[in-house]
């Protein structure tokens, strides 16, 4: 079958002819349908060999691709719980199951996989999914079902549910009368705004740089936005919040840029027994915040939010199927990858680039005239 | 002043001069502005001398009505936080703020006032708010701020919020892809769709006898509504249910009404490790519900839920002030108050019946042409 | 190698040659060093062919025994985090790892398993530990580590384990001032006290019909212990209750026995806001209860726990390896499993019936003198 | 009656002769039984006329002691639910009962008093315990009952209720297999052991710079010891803790001290999903932590722990009463709290300084022969 590999480090990808994977008996052999092209994809083509994180410890030459979504195409001889035909998500994270972190829900802090400065795996060290035909553990597959299309659901197995986890860790404390600050609309902080709209009343502040992803914000549910300037380092977008909160502060904050102005921003914003929660790991040296006694909101907490679970996405896949969630995606064809990482770059892109499959069902031609926008909703 | 009171047991209500109350030192003075209408009024007037519950336990001349709402007219010495003209509504539930529960936050389970059979207090006992001003505690009012017209408030201080404080327990569970069902669509029920889809993403059922009903939980937000048949005893309710749910059953089952057939209905929908609560106290000896290996879906909770918080109501006022709740009230002028308990014992309301007074802020007359049907949203 | 066999259906079990089981690429090989005995295995040679439950769902013809802990003794291709000589237990419930119960960490209540009137598995259908080897899915072991001798630890993972679910869903509400009930302080009971004692503050009052069991309850930890009487169908014990609690009710209750007598105890002395958990399931016909308005105290819980998590057998074994935990065990040799079962059934023993196999560290013969009484703490 | 009076700012306090206060409707007039003294006495005493925080923001001439502990003497009109001659101790924050702070069960963050830099009210700015008299509003007294002789409770109202509220938002995650680790043996920090180890079974680890406040921790429940050296800056005390915990760092860290080696203390040792809370608040300038990705452990929170609710200390004073605390005092006469004052200031006492006024029950002379060191408990 044909993939698209990263076959040297410091090369872009290339289309490469390899033999079909087969799956071992816990595994399932996945058609794929939908594949999310990601930054962190043009940060591997980019690296030079030996440099840091990438090339200095994860060996080139792997299929591309670590958001996937697909059919099932055939089941190892231990899998019984699904059926062949049956859409797929695969969670991006790999985990052994069996340490405390694991049995204890907490598969994001898995102890036997390292994930420090990088997340190794499935396109990332080992192949991904820009292939005709992937192979997943069955533990990392979560069923949409069979009446469903997975190939706009590339995106929630990263982008969607990492912001998901984040928003879960503080949404109980979203009660009617408290507000939420999400800092970063782009493609994690536009599904922020959508999850604490779709699971609490709280007030919703989105603060970005740029007016075109504030307009997104409004549409998936802000009810105020505040753009972030760099010349005053944020202090107008402080000064708003702090009004539009009467003074009281913010009750939860999520940071998606993480670098030092916005830490800075969520600490002068944060409220008496509120919750900042870092996301966004920002290239540079400032991205930390001085707390303490006077420094953030006395019992405010402080957080760093890492991954998602797998029932992460199960839950972010329900709100998918009910037609809840609005998710942006410019479709490539399987041929049109250099050009979709191209656009990536460039910084062209109106939503996630996806690489759609062909349609097994329907025998539909994936070879896009051209990329579409869709809206799955509103 | 003129005050609506309950002069003698077993007599309808009736017009009474009386001199205008006198807040204490910790006291607030209110202005009436809205006084909802209530049938447990009824079942006081209807009581005769001596029987139980009310007229066995509590001395009769008092003035009725315990849905308040109105402005601040006079503050006692020691209040100081409150302002003249301040919107406030008034929890109907005394607490004493000092034994084990009121400390620990459960004023409704407060140990120093025994509520059995009956709520007693204002309205039942004690002097409500069918007259022109309304002495309360401090610690029983909850503000709304300066830029509120009370009048639409009332019913949110019974109704509305005993119904939020039994959704609130069990909102957790409600996880994306999890489903809850309400029974019973009436004066609660109907805030309890609404409070399920402001503060979760749950599928929402809402069960009853009544297509009217059904068709309101539509309007608020129910994705599907199950009518009741009494003359198969809820059997047709229950396998919609299952269908449904593809036969795992409803993470939480809210029963307003409770019966014994709602109650049976909800065990046999109960889905494990859910949570099953009753709220509705159905006359009658029917009321109670067989549990144990076999009998309920398994690890799923039984609870009661009594009365409501202060913060309960502090919550749901939020939720009203953003405009995000649906109030239905028909408003009634404070000489038509015979009439609308009339309307109330007829059941031909389409809405709260709530007596509205003379808005000091705009000098306008309360007497109303007659009655109006409002809609707070939607 | 030896294993003792369920053979056929309604006979006692026998000495059986078989051959040495070997692990599958995602299991591991377990050489045996204790294999507790359980009244259930005596129910299962007691069944006429045919009989509910056991009998008309399970094949027979397999090894008994469902408490399992000894030494790794050899790891299948895929299991890397454990090595050979590890001290190990083994989880007696079947999961599958991969519904939506697995992944939101509540393997108890797997949906691909069914576990109704009985739990099928190892040692009930499918081979148990009563033999030199067992073979187990890597995902059902936890590891005590290298310096652990295993012997003692079988019977926390059924017994110990099921009482620390039951407890660990309750312990949240046991704040100083607070009080527990455990009713029932047999094999699970015992347990039940201890783990009370060891996460809460909380007042634990013990209620069993034997003075015997109530002595084993004080020296556990107990504040007060209670005589169930029969022949008043528990009324002293009720009344006790309430006057320790000078009234106030029990706020949690954990029924270990599940009879109508003591879930209509635990009702009686429900406690406002309180928790009932049933764990137990009684034959015959009533265990069941009555709930609703004024059965139960207003707002109190009722809930099944049933099973337990790995989770949960991981942090009872953890309070095993720091000495926190007293644990009854009455050894017996391979070669006496015969004489254990006849002890058990005559209710002549003073602790679980665990048989030991030799020590492959010190080659010390298991064949023991007699039997020994053990107490790992006190 | 005779009081002790800070008469004016950078003088010592005096016997002065004032009248005997008189309760309000909602008061309640407590007799005094044993009032505790703290170092922040010493810090108004020492405060030169204007300086900050004390004399710049409170008036002098007021009675000295904030913490308390008595017997009703006399009840206010409205106080209906305390009887005279029961024990009482008084909570030494004051709160307004109605905020959203109040009403949500956390009056520590009573939104209508400021609490910045120090702590007004009793015993600083208002009337304290050193008198025969003291007059505090209902809602401010906890009742431990009539059997209760309250001389040993004093210190429960701040020093042991601060170090309870810090651990109680902690304890949660300390399950079996966990840690805690506590720096500063000092006054919090000895009851911060005692909590956490009557409330889990979490391994609790003490850090302190005295080996004589080692020795205290062990007595009451560490289960290992750490020496802080400031030579090294804590190094040595990072790695013994890091080899208790096989490397993988402490689930949650109290700081009792709050200084800049404390805190980097806490952030080297700090584990994935645990917890931080700060509660010293070291003088300097040094009292804050760089938190980001890499400076903590990954997901741990931060948090500040302010203050305590009158719940909490309800739930202290049970414990008290159950014996399991053991609380140490050095307790002095009426006549003797300039000795008492100096012997603080000297660091020479071996336990809370308590004034101990005559026991009204017994008749008792409190005129102390001289200091006594007790254990409540041990």
């Amino acid at each position: 079958m044909k993939a698209f590999k990263l076959v040297q480090w410091g090369q872009p990808g290339q289309y490469v002819e390899i033999p079909e994977p087969r799956p071992g008996p816990n595994d399932v052999l996945i058609r794929m349908r939908g594949a999310g092209l990601c930054r962190s994809d043009l940060d591997m083509m980019d690296s030079p060999p030996g440099s840091a994180p990438y090339a200095s410890s994860v060996d080139p030459n792997y299929v591309l691709g670590h958001e996937n979504a697909g059919y099932v195409a055939e089941l190892g001889a231990n899998v019984t719980d699904l059926g062949v035909g049956e859409a797929v998500v695969v969670h991006h994270l790999p985990h052994c199951g069996n340490c405390a972190a694991c049995t204890g829900g907490h598969e994001n802090y898995c102890q036997a996989f390292k994930r420090g400065a990088i997340a190794t795996g499935r396109g990332c060290g080992g192949d991904g999914g820009l292939a005709e035909f992937l192979v997943v553990p069955r533990t990392e597959v979560i069923s949409v079902g069979f009446d469903v299309d997975p190939a706009d659901y590339a995106p929630l197995t990263d982008a969607a549910v990492t912001a998901y986890h984040a928003v879960r860790t503080a949404v109980q404390r979203l009660k009617p009368g408290t507000s939420a600050a999400l800092i970063g609309i782009g493609g994690l902080g536009m599904y922020g705004v959508q999850f604490v709209k779709l699971l609490s009343s709280a007030q919703i502040y989105a603060v970005d740089t740029s007016e075109d992803r504030l307009k997104v914000a409004r549409e998936v549910g802000a009810d105020s936005t505040i753009l972030f300037q760099e010349k005053d380092e944020g202090k107008a977008a402080k000064d708003q919040l702090m009004e539009l909160t009467q003074s009281r502060g913010v009750d939860v904050i999520v940071d998606f840029v993480g670098s030092a102005a916005t830490l800075q921003l969520a600490a002068r914003i944060s409220r008496r027994q509120g919750r900042i929660v870092l996301v966004g790991m920002h290239p540079g040296a400032g991205s930390t915040l001085e707390v303490g006694w006077g420094r953030i909101a006395t019992s405010c907490e402080f957080a760093i939010s890492l991954g998602s679970t797998r029932q992460d996405l199960r839950e972010v896949c329900e709100l998918a199927k009910q037609g809840k969630l609005r998710i942006d995606v410019q479709k490539f064809g399987f041929d049109q990858i250099p050009q979709a990482y191209e656009e990536l770059r460039a910084g062209t892109l109106t939503g996630r680039a996806v690489v759609v499959f062909p349609n097994p069902k329907t025998g539909a031609d994936a070879s896009l005239q051209g990329p579409v926008y869709l809206h799955s909703k509103l």
